[in-house]
């Protein structure tokens, strides 16, 4: 059981700013509250291997995610590499689209599945259908909390310019 | 109380497609399944005033909307001139932007607000927040339905020009 989602956000900032802020991996550490450490793997100027450390629910998760960067089309194609106990599958881009002047579309989609049970059971704990509505939930509520992530962090960097 | 929504599709469809759906609003009729009948009330390059009635819940309503045209940056920002009966206010884009060569990512937003209830009652049958719930969740349910009617659209066109 394959999923697809899209969620976006009007972001008050120019697409520039946006696009540093996407690109600067190491800072999510900072952005994303509930990421506490990046560890870059690998970096060229098209692509970047990270290991991520992420509070999930109380609990500390690691996964390794490979993000191909297009700055010309503005889009960053991520693909988790090594995935987190439930996950399957996890993969999507962001996406930053000039909106007249100083305004940017951000997009976030995730294409993405539940772990294969082993024994009958998601990471030992969990069923199939229990471990794929824990996935769909923890997609919807973090695409929501990224989005704004990206968004305060761009609109603040665009306030700090503007006052500069 | 007053909501703002963002939803967005990936339409496997060039930008152009895309766009002739949204303009033609006298097609919304056929796409849009709920809505039976679109009267174009005033019309220039960059303006249409359109007077829709739209099957809601099994009972036809019908309400006035402005639509200013920006061709350039593909957008089209709606606002009704005259509402549903429990709607106070309603209006937002519809945004198109290039996504790579026969995609495009079709944006939806909506800032809205329920009626103000008279002698405590919206449309003379429910609370405010009743109201309210309402409005949201059908800003919820049409969003999805609305970029969906559109995506299906502008592939189907897709399909036929490329094998015309």
């Amino acid at each position: 059981m394959s999923h697809h989602a899209e969620h976006t956000v009007t972001v008050d900032a120019p697409l520039n700013l946006v696009w540093d802020v996407l690109v600067d991996v190491k800072g999510y550490s900072r952005i994303f509250p509930p990421t506490r450490e990046v560890n870059l793997l690998e970096e060229s100027a098209t692509h970047q291997v990270v290991r991520l450390h992420v509070d999930v629910g109380g609990e500390e998760q690691s996964w390794v995610s490979r993000r191909d960067i297009d700055p010309r089309q503005h889009v960053i194609a991520y693909s988790q590499l090594e995935t987190a106990p439930i996950v399957g599958r996890m993969g999507g881009d962001w996406r930053a689209f000039p909106l007249g002047a100083g305004r940017t579309q951000l997009v976030l989609t995730h294409d993405f599945a539940a772990r294969e049970p082993v024994d009958g059971k998601v990471a030992g704990r969990f069923s199939f259908e229990e471990a794929d509505a824990m996935l769909r939930a923890a997609v919807e509520r973090n695409s929501v909390a990224d989005l704004n992530a990206v968004k305060t962090e761009a609109e603040d960097r665009a306030q700090r310019t503007e006052g500069a």
